[in-house]
């Protein structure tokens, strides 16, 4: 189910995060040892659960666009550190409630904290996590950072309501999706790219091209995740293959493959995903729609749009090796499908 | 199973929150017109499941603690108007969470929102909730009452953790009761009555008097309100009586009547909480035992230890109706019971 796709427009064939995570190595650690710290608790369960997904090997790239962000205008100091842990602990949080929300047994590769604590463990867990990441950022003591985070806390929770409301629903348009995944995924890309112009005191046009950065690289990101969820290998991804499809969820390659299809094709989507006839069978004739009317490779064509888009953003920043860090991140995110 | 117990110590024999509400009148419809506002959105699910709750009958008590906490210094503006909203949406993100965990059906008569929407929506709209609480908190940019507010979130997520790890456990000591009790409801008392001189820019003997009253306050609250599960009306609660027997939930009356048993009486409670042996049948035999060990009349008398050191610590401010008004809901939060 490997899904190949030709990056003609790609200058840089193997894309890699290393420049980045290189280049973020020292302060990195200071963010892992802040976030064991700050995830811990006289309460046993709390750094159990916390631990448990933020040892399972996440890339945490937001933490480092953050950092990176930060150390390009030539910050110094630990306020980059602080907000860089504050957004992996809003991720984290995240992710807890989403395997709560989709009822998920398994994320990169391993059970879910909500199989091994419960449902219950997971919520509680979140908020602890969330209130401590707001505390970090009042340390930090930056209203402007304050403001950028906690407007992106809204709009990712308004983002998963949407994504609720539009379950199951094949008449959701990919302007639907679009305000989706700008809001549950691309929003938070774009604060963290946004706080480190900001404690760096920087410039306004910086500051906009980097949140213009994060968000279409978030958004980019977030249609190969789509992909993949059709397209890769459980073990690789740490995910079972057709989640999205056996939790209704409308995604990208769904939206195309629908609305390209014949009339009989449409119904056999609306039975799979909305009528909630999802077995393996109906997984592979999904699959076969989907790769009969291009919904993977036209997916990873507006994934290269949004990477271009984030590209441009940062063009009229000096050369330095932050920003060839970030620009190859881009292709990084989009060349994991291939 | 109406409780009446001699409140000997009151010189109030019908204290009333109406002194408090009569007070609070105008900025509380500010306040309401802003909880309106901020639980809007596109996202039409949102207030549907917002308003649920919000129009639910509470008494908004913190929020009145908040508007109060800061009129009596004499403050006028808005910042209180914002974090008394803020605080409200605090309390009603916990309450969406905590229907959740505790998989609950019912809340002041009503049928709880997951119920209605599901736990998906409960919880998103919980987070949606907290981070238009944080939002607005911003807005007001006063780091101070940030760091209070944020710090209380927390605290309450970690006594919730609390709570779950020590459910269904008899060995559970009044200490680790009172641990729970701090964190999970009197913070946010505290935190709510903080807030209020810290906008009015007061001095810190006059902060440290509003957050110890809070605290205090909430730790009576409390304990009242789980001698009402024991011993109101479902109608009048709203709730069912014996919820937190059926959920295995230690509370006070439990921990002391369990202690003061026999050795047979102990056998019967590890059964009930511990085993899940939570019949009706067996809810009215653990009445009788906390009956005849006093479990709800001594967990009242903590109430009223906790009243008098509320009492006491707004002793030092100066006679006003604002001060009277907040006394007298001590006396009306112990008597709910009666």
């Amino acid at each position: 189910m490997g899904v190949v796709i030709p990056l003609e427009d790609s200058k840089n064939k193997q894309a890699s995060v290393k420049p980045l995570v290189d280049l973020t190595k020292a302060d990195m650690e200071r963010v892992n040892q802040l976030i064991l710290s700050k995830a811990g608790s006289d309460v046993q369960m709390i750094p159990e659960v916390a631990n448990h997904l933020i040892s399972s090997g996440g890339k945490r790239l937001r933490p480092m666009l953050t950092l990176a962000s930060a150390s390009m205008f030539g910050f110094t100091g630990d306020a980059h550190v602080k907000l860089a842990t504050s957004v992996e602990f809003m991720h984290t949080a995240t992710l807890l409630h989403d395997d709560v929300v989709d009822e998920s047994d398994l994320r990169r590769g391993k059970s879910t904290a909500r199989m091994i604590w419960g449902n219950q463990a997971s919520v509680l867990v979140g908020d602890f996590l969330l209130g401590q990441a707001f505390r970090m950022m009042v340390d930090v003591g930056s209203l402007e950072a304050l403001d950028v985070l906690s407007t992106a806390a809204s709009v990712i929770a308004e983002g998963e309501v949407l994504q609720l409301s539009v379950a199951k629903n094949m008449e959701t348009t990919e302007d639907d999706y679009l305000s989706v995944i700008r809001a549950k995924t691309a929003a938070l890309f774009a604060a963290a790219a946004e706080v480190g112009p900001i404690v760096a005191k920087t410039d306004k046009a910086s500051r906009n091209a980097l949140k213009s950065y994060g968000m279409n690289l978030g958004l980019a990101f977030q249609l190969v995740d789509d992909v993949l969820d059709y397209g890769g290998k459980a073990a690789d991804l740490g995910k079972n293959v057709g989640d999205d499809f056996r939790e209704g969820k409308i995604t990208l390659p769904v939206i195309l493959s629908y609305r390209r299809g014949t009339a009989d094709e449409r119904s056999f989507w609306r039975e799979a995903i909305e009528g909630g006839k999802s077995d393996d069978q109906n997984l592979e004739k999904a699959l076969g729609l989907i790769t009969r009317y291009g919904g993977l490779s036209d997916t990873i064509a507006r994934a290269q749009h949004y990477g271009t888009i984030a590209r441009d953003a940062l063009a009229p920043l000096p050369q330095s090796p932050w920003k060839a860090a970030l620009l190859e991140v881009i292709d990084f995110c989009i060349e994991r499908v291939s």
